[in-house]
C-alpha cells in the first residue's frame, strides 16, 4: 500500500510530503480494509502541512481529509458493508492513501450510483456552503447573496445550493475566463473583482440588498465585499486565497453596521447533533450522486506523484480540484 | 453672536472653519436663546469638516454637535426653563455658536449642580461607552473587557462605567505616559500596544477570558485586539485613530469564530425610544454631576480661536478634550 507522508510543516509544502510504500494491514476482528477510489487536495490540506490551519495533527502525518473508497476486505466477524460498497474514508485518519483499516461499524456507506470524484468532495465542501447559506443571515427565495472566489469549488456548489433554495447569486472572480463557466453553472449575475465592483453589483442586480457576503479571498477584496453588503449585512471569512488579512474601512461597520464573522466548519461539527449531521451528509450525497451538485476536476494525479498534486493544489489558476486517485 | 462656520468640506480641516460675527437673534413666541457654556470638539466634529463622517450636513454648515448652555431669555408665551437654567445644547443644530434659539419645549435641563465643561460632554462620548459595554456582549461582574486608545475620552468613560458594573478593563495605549494616568483613573491593567499584546494580556490577566474587544484604532492595532479576544468573541468597531482600515487575519474569524461588528451612536437614536434615552441621559448625567464620570479637558478655546481648537483637536498627543468656551 501507498501512503502520502510528510514530517514537517512550512512554506513549499510539495517538498514535505512523499509517497511511501507500506505494507498492506490485514483487518481485525471488527474492521474492514478500504481501498481508496479518489481523495481531494483541498485549500485545507495545503494549510495543514505549510501550519496555518487552525488544527494540526502529531507529525508524522498522513496528508488529506476525505474521500471515496471502496470496502477491500473484511475483518473476522464482519458482515457488513459488502465488499465493493462505496464509503466515505474515514475523517481525521489522513485520506491520501492506497489502502486504511477503520471499524466497520464507524463506516458511512454512499449511494451506489454517481460519479466517484465527485463523491470524493462530498464531506468538506458542499456542507461548508449549504451552512455558508444558512447559519448567517435568514434568506427567502428571491434574496440575493455576493460571493468572492465564485470560481472555487465552494463558490460553485454555493451557486448551485442558492439556485436550489430560490436565491440568487451574484459571483466575483479574478479572471475574465471564468465568466461564461460561472454563468454556465447557474451564476445570476458574475463580475471580475475590481475598486468599482459595489456600484457594478448595484448596477447589475437593480441596487438589490445584499444582505449576505461570502469572502474567501481577504485583503482588500474584504472591503470591496464589505462595500458591496446591505446596511446590517454580514460578511462571512471562510478564507485566505490572497495569504492577507481581512482589511475593511471602520465606516462599513460603524456607519453602515456591517458584521464580519468566520466559518469553519469544524465547529459545526462540534455543535451539530448525530441526526443533524446524518440529515445534511445524507442530502449532499443525493444531489451529488444525482448529478445536480457538482465540481470541476482539474486533474487527477496517481499516489506516487502527490508532491506534483500538491505543488499544483498549492498553485493559483486552475481550472477546478486537483485529485489523488490510485 | 458668533458661530463657527464651514462652507466647505476635505482635508486641513482647521483652514475650513472660521468664527463669524452675526446679529443674535430674539426668542419667537415658545422659544428660547440659549446663550452657551461649553462645547467640545468631537473626532466625530473634525471627520464630519473632513468629509470623512457617517452623516454629513448641508453646506454651509455650523461646527459641533454637542455642549452645555444656560437659558438667556425667553420668548412670548415661555415660562420654563427659567432663565439662567442650564441644558444641553439642540441637537443636530451645530453647538460651536455663542447664542441659539430652540423650541422650549424640546430643552433638556441639566443638573444644577456639577462642573459645566463634563456636562458639555454628555450627549455623545458618555452614552457610547455605556452602550459599548451592553450592546454587543451580555457581561457579568468580574468580567474583563479590553480596549485600545483607552485615554481617549470614550475610553475613559468605559473604565469608570466598567468599574461601577464590576468589570474589569485591560487599556491599551500607544504612550507610555498614559499608563499611569489610566490606572489612576481606575484601569485594572494598563499596557502599550506591541506585536506581543495578546501575551502580555494574558500574564497580566492570568489568561482571562476576553470576550468583548474595543477598537477605536483599526491598522493592524484592530488584529492584535482580535488576537487578544476570546474564542467566539467579539471586536467592535468605533472609531478610526490611525485612519487605516481594520486588518485581521482570517484565521481569528475562522478558527478562533471571532466577530466584528461596529458601533454608531446614531443608529441608536434611531431605535431607542424616548423613555431609554431619558432614562441613559438622566443616569449619566446625575453620574457626571455627582464627580463619578469625568474625561479630561486638554484645553478650552474661545469660539474666535475655533481654527486652533480644531487644529490642536485633529492633531494627536493631546491629554484630554478641547472645548470651545465663549
Amino acid at each position: 500500500m501507498r501512503q502520502a507522508v510528510y514530517e514537517s510543516r512550512g512554506a513549499e509544502p510539495h517538498t514535505r510530503i512523499r509517497c511511501v510504500e507500506r505494507e498492506t494491514p490485514a483487518p481485525g476482528a471488527g474492521e474492514v480494509l478500504i481501498e481508496l477510489l479518489a481523495a481531494p487536495i483541498n485549500p485545507s490540506d495545503v494549510l495543514t502541512i505549510t501550519g496555518q490551519y487552525g488544527s494540526l495533527p502529531p507529525l508524522p502525518a498522513i496528508g488529506g481529509n476525505e474521500g471515496v473508497g471502496r470496502i477491500a476486505a473484511l475483518g473476522e466477524g464482519v458482515t457488513s458493508p459488502a465488499v465493493g460498497t462505496r464509503v466515505l474514508m474515514p475523517i481525521a485518519a489522513g485520506s491520501w492513501v492506497s489502502h486504511t483499516v477503520a471499524r466497520a461499524a464507524s463506516v458511512v456507506p454512499l449511494p451506489a450510483d454517481g460519479d466517484v470524484q465527485q463523491l470524493a468532495m462530498l464531506t468538506v465542501n458542499p456542507p461548508t456552503a449549504s451552512l455558508l447559506l444558512s447559519e448567517f443571515v435568514s434568506l427567502a427565495p428571491g434574496d440575493w447573496v455576493v460571493q468572492n472566489a465564485a470560481n472555487s469549488a465552494v463558490g460553485e456548489y454555493v451557486i448551485q445550493l442558492a439556485k436550489a433554495r430560490g436565491l440568487r447569486t451574484v459571483n466575483v472572480v479574478r479572471r475574465d475566463d471564468m465568466v461564461p463557466v460561472l454563468a454556465a453553472r447557474g451564476g445570476d449575475v458574475v463580475l471580475t473583482d475590481g475598486p468599482d465592483l459595489a456600484a457594478r453589483i448595484a448596477a447589475a442586480t437593480d441596487g438589490a440588498a445584499m444582505r449576505l457576503a461570502l469572502d474567501a479571498v481577504g485583503g482588500s477584496a474584504t472591503d470591496r465585499l464589505a462595500q458591496s453588503t446591505a446596511v446590517g449585512g454580514t460578511v462571512v471569512s471562510y478564507g485566505a486565497m490572497s495569504g492577507e488579512a481581512c482589511k475593511v474601512a471602520p465606516g462599513s461597520f460603524v456607519f453602515r453596521n456591517i458584521t464580519l464573522r468566520g466559518f469553519w466548519l469544524a465547529f459545526w461539527f462540534r455543535q451539530a447533533t448525530a441526526d443533524q449531521q446524518r440529515a445534511m451528509y445524507g442530502d449532499l450525497a443525493q444531489r451529488i450522486a444525482r448529478g445536480e451538485l457538482m465540481a470541476r476536476v482539474h486533474r487527477t494525479f496517481p499516489l506516487a506523484q502527490v508532491q506534483d498534486a500538491v505543488a499544483l493544489a498549492a498553485a493559483g489558476g486552475r481550472n477546478g480540484k486537483v485529485l489523488l486517485v490510485p
